[in-house]
C-alpha cells in the first residue's frame, strides 16, 4: 500500500525544490489536501505561468513579464551608473532598501571553469554593447565575495579597461554589529585590506 | 520594484505551507524557473488533482481515489483486526515496515476538548459501526503517546466496553538504541510502568 497517485506525483514534485528531502516532501505534499481550494487553483495556476509568462527582461536580464522589466521602463532613474548583480533576486534587495537609483545588470551567474562556466557563457557582451551604446559612466559591481565573485570582477574590469567607464566593487569588511572574533579569515583580510584612513 | 506577479504569487502559495517562512518561500518561487516544464506541468496537475481526486475511504477514512481504499479493497488480510490511527500517513509506516496485515481506521484527529476537538467529531461512531458490523475481535490503538492520545484511546475503550473486542494500545517506553539518560521523564515513567517480567 502506498499513497494515491495525486500524492505521490506531489511528493516526487516536493523532492525536485532544493533542500527538501523525502521527509518534508510527505509532509508538504499532505498539507496541500489542508489548503483552500482558491490557494491551490492559484498555487497550479501560477506554476505553469512560470514557464510561460516569465522571462527575462531584453535590456539587462532581469526578470519581466514583458520585454522590457519595470525598471528599464523607469525613465526617472540614473541612466548613467549601473549595478552588476548575479542574479534577479539580488536587486529585489537593492530595491527594498532604497539606496540605488540607477539601472541594473543581470548576469547569467559567475564565471567559474570547474563548473565549466566561461566568460562568453554569462551575458557579458551585453554589458559591453550597453556601456558602449548608453553612454554609462559608472559600474558598480556586487557580486559574492568568493573566487568566483573575484575572478568575474577582475575580468569585467579587465575587458572595460579603455573605455573610460569608473568600475567599483561594493565593500567587503566585517558587517555592521558582528563580533570580530567570529568573522572568518578571510573577510578579516579583505577588511583589513580596505581599512580607510580616519581624517 | 516588485517580482513579476507570477514570482509574487508563487511566493504566497509557498509561504501557505507549514514551515515554509518569506525567506524559503521566496527561495523556492525562484527555483520554479529551473525545472523542466514537464515536472512543472506534472506538479500544476498535482495540485489541482488534489483538490477533485483525493477523497477519504467510505470504510477507513484513508485517502484514496477511488469510494474504497486499496487496502479496503485487498481482501486478503484478517478482517478481525483493526489498527485505530490518527493520520492516514501513519498507515503508510505501518505498511512499509509490513508488520500488520489486518485493517486500518482512519480518525479525524484526536479528542482535545482545548481545541475544541470532540469525541463526536473525530469518525468513532463510523468506527462503532464497523466493530458490529464487521465481527471485529482485536482493536490496536496505535495513537500519539501525548495528553489527547491517551484521552483518546481511553474514550475509545470506554465505548467499546461490553462489545467483546479485545483492545490493546501500542507499547510506548524507551526506543531502541536510545541512551535512558536522554529520555524523558514521562517516558521513563511509561517504561517503567509497562515493565515486563522476563520468564
Amino acid at each position: 500500500m502506498k499513497y494515491p497517485s495525486t500524492i505521490l506525483n506531489l511528493i516526487e514534485c516536493f523532492k525536485r525544490l532544493p533542500g527538501i528531502g523525502e521527509k518534508t516532501a510527505e509532509r508538504l505534499a499532505l498539507s496541500v489536501l489542508d489548503i483552500d481550494e482558491e490557494t491551490i487553483s492559484l498555487f497550479s495556476k501560477s506554476l505553469k505561468d512560470s514557464k510561460t509568462k516569465i522571462r527575462r527582461c531584453e535590456t539587462c536580464n532581469n526578470l519581466s513579464e514583458s520585454e522590457t522589466c519595470e525598471i528599464c521602463k523607469d525613465k526617472s532613474r540614473n541612466k548613467e551608473i549601473l549595478c552588476v548583480v548575479e542574479e534577479p533576486k539580488n536587486i529585489i534587495l537593492f530595491e527594498k532598501l532604497n539606496i540605488f537609483d540607477g539601472y541594473y545588470h543581470v548576469l547569467d551567474g559567475l564565471i567559474s571553469p570547474i563548473d565549466g562556466i566561461n566568460p562568453e557563457d554569462i551575458n557579458l557582451s551585453n554589458l559591453i554593447d550597453r556601456v558602449k551604446k548608453d553612454k554609462i559612466k559608472e559600474i558598480i559591481l556586487a557580486l559574492k565575495p568568493s573566487v568566483e565573485g573575484e575572478t568575474t570582477s577582475l575580468y569585467i574590469s579587465k575587458i572595460l579597461e579603455g573605455t573610460g567607464v569608473k568600475i567599483s566593487k561594493i565593500a567587503h569588511g566585517i558587517p555592521m554589529g558582528a563580533e570580530i572574533d567570529y568573522v572568518d579569515s578571510l573577510t578579516l583580510e579583505m577588511a583589513l585590506e580596505n581599512r580607510r584612513y580616519m581624517d
